[in-house]
């Protein structure tokens, strides 16, 4: 009996919230094109002596993000957490909730903005040159319209929030590439922590994290940037081209990825998301803690491209521990930063 | 007591209904050489004006399927959905059962039928050169028996029909290339429409999926067919190489595969297969829809070669959407297709 | 209400039983150099007549392992089952545990051991240049302390027991192809067999296999072993490099790991590791039997690097039966072994 009441109560909830409390998440979002380090401290900051091999030759290329803006005046930027990196503003609602993207192309090419897990209409689906959403021209300005309906929403072996990735679908393999990838992050209904705070009251932090080998190699954008700093042609040679392989997470290598901390009894969520071609099998490692996944207990989390997925940790251990991709390529390209659990009382 | 009670009355219906209703599904199956086109339509469905690139240099190669008959005279051809494409007949069955499949080797070498999941001694493995069942001579005929045995059926976080594939084991990795592979379809017990129809009662639509770089490089099929328009040789040059891996599903590549359409509301069931070698990781993806994986909210279910996996989705949100791999380079290769929701009514 | 009980009942039995049953698990391993014999019947055991093509120009590498000894004197090894192979010894503990295991740096380079799951501080890590344990000089021996916490234990989706891999990680990549790998069971508290037993209840036999291709190209360990039968040299020749790739399971390629054998009825898990790096993808496939993975029924089981799952099956099917790893390019390399169900009775 008790698990028909929970349900029936569940039911009822939802019946008479959903009239309450279903919320309209706008967003103002511009796609740029900006300079970027993958490796700002200029160094590998996990094994100094070691340096950064053929991938510290060339650290800053041309890419393209989406920026997070606070109005449609599109004047100041939205702050974002510093582990951020390169993914894009993260759109956050409840179930039930309706999105309203505002999307700026300020580039210099047709983009748009596709979301996984949404639901929507052909006009907004941001994909396969269907509607206006499809292919917004630079200079051009389109409000995207997404429902978070039940099916956007974690399923009932998924944690009380999941993580989804949005990314420009014109020509989406090149555009993943560039960087305009960004995460959009739903809390199962009655679980968010008030009207106003879509985020999950049963976490204390949480972390989104993209491990992709963004191949620079022929790179459109940095055609564009001859006797600049940032300057790249292909090679021939084997390592040059390796050395265009940029090992990263959330857009950084080598310990160049920080501000992944937690406090002391931290209920931590890790929203982690893959992405990339044939190399991009990733398994993502904490040193220090295990997760729960989906009921498993583990402390590798397997992506694949666009794999995504949230796991649970409870943060009790002080430390600064390793973070890293297991596979051991991946390691020795700089696929790899740290962690900290600050101390009790900090 | 809920639960106990539940338990108690499955487990008396089992008893009850496996003498009643456990049934042999006979399948009669040849195996045969044929002409196969990866892309029917001559060109690009998804980007006309992109086209097929070294893809559509060769679209037709020599290659071996399983062909199903309606019975053991092997003159009527069974009807299959456009949407199986290369795969061979579907075998269907009820947890309790026991299949009879009826082989013959109408080609040019030895070949078998090795099912996944099933119970069967090693007479009827088709594996391992044991038994006759692993080494059907050509113009021979062999009839397996198999047990479709609890240990075959749907585990406990499995929705109530699973998929398992079937292939011929004689030199399994030449004969996976060549196009012999076919797939099972196992019901839950007590889920069945009925004794006659093994299909679940809980789904209205199913579609099975088959995600697999066919490797033509060097194939023993095409050394038989000189002077033929299917015409092949191995060349240096990598992109001759590369031309010859057709990403496709179901052996179908840009947008050639058709017939995945749903009525409005439908619950569909996607029985998803991966198949080949190092580069065979693939991510399913759906736009317009997603999907629950075991409990898990996606629209993204990974693959890598032999995973067998079954996902549902409520198809209510019309349109014609796209279904692709999402690793970047297998876009590029054509591994894309579209998939349709038919309006309400309709 | 059910329910209710069974979680008070266990959270009083963990409170007592912490303090009654709560056991130091200790170990002495030592590092050690060898020459490994990727297959000692010198031989393809599954098909003999296909023999070993690249792979078996060379057999016999140098490498480090784990060796386990029965006490601190280090004086006598203990000893392990057969299919055990390349694996360093097995810890086994019950949540709640401490391990203290003995190391000792026979080898000629300073090295550590760093588990996966355990609960450990700086001192104890094993890795990232941390503290005492992460750098073992030659010569040297240091203990660590872990803790088994509920953490380190299976979660709500896992078996009875799951496992952890360990490796030396001063210079992690190196290492670990250089064979520095073992692994730990946990069973969840309450169904250990005993203090003196911490194996599971419900599992009549386990087996742990590492699925991983050690590249034996250019490894340090084979540059001291000139004049030696153990020589290697990296030639430019696509084919050389190739052979040295060994594709192994526990250490052994083409049917040369033995001692998988099942009594019939045998209630069976196995423990699987995947490990390495881009073309470390496995799929651990049985003929014979299915296995229960989380729920799921299949019979392929999926690996990337450092995955670490458990799966549970029945073994009532008499045979000896192949069990490989599913990916094509695998199979050809020779990532492929039988195991045996005995007859009744026997």
């Amino acid at each position: 009996m008790k698990h028909r009441i929970s349900v029936l109560s569940i039911l009822i909830f939802m019946l008479f919230s959903s009239h309450l409390s279903a919320t309209t998440r706008e967003y103002w979002v511009a796609a740029e094109k900006v300079d970027w380090n993958y490796a700002p401290a200029g160094k590998n900051m996990i094994k100094p002596k070691m340096g950064m091999s053929v991938w510290g030759k060339q650290l800053i290329y041309k890419k393209y993000r989406y920026i997070g803006y606070t109005d449609g005046s599109y004047s100041t930027r939205t702050i974002q957490p510093e582990w951020m990196g390169i993914l894009g503003p993260q759109f956050r609602a409840v179930e039930g909730d309706t999105f309203k993207i505002h999307f700026y192309n300020k580039a210099d090419k047709p983009l748009s903005i596709h979301p996984h897990g949404m639901r929507y209409d052909e006009q907004n689906e941001g994909a396969d040159m269907k509607g206006e959403g499809a292919y917004v021209l630079p200079g051009k300005k389109f409000t995207y319209t997404w429902t978070v309906d039940h099916e956007a929403a974690p399923g009932p072996a998924d944690p009380s929030s999941i993580v989804w990735v949005y990314h420009s679908h014109v020509d989406s393999v090149t555009e993943i590439y560039d960087g305009l990838i960004g995460s959009i992050i739903v809390t199962k209904k009655g679980m968010e922590r008030s009207v106003d705070d879509p985020r999950p009251r049963d976490v204390d932090v949480a972390f989104t994290n993209l491990y992709m080998i963004f191949d620079e190699n022929g790179r459109e954008a940095i055609k564009h940037t001859k006797g600049k700093q940032v300057h790249h042609e292909i090679k021939e040679h084997e390592d040059e081209e390796e050395g265009n392989l940029m090992h990263a997470i959330n857009g950084y290598v080598f310990g160049n990825l920080k501000g992944l901390v937690a406090k002391h009894g931290d209920r931590v969520r890790w929203h982690l998301i893959g992405m990339g071609t044939e190399v991009d099998l990733h398994t993502a490692h904490w040193h220090g803690k295990t997760v729960l996944d989906h009921g498993r207990r583990t402390d590798v989390v397997e992506l694949l491209p666009t794999t995504m997925t949230s796991v649970d940790m409870l943060a009790d251990n002080p430390g600064t521990w390793l973070y890293h991709c297991h596979v051991t390529d991946h390691i020795t390209a700089g696929m790899v930063t740290r962690w900290t659990v600050l101390p009790k009382g900090k």
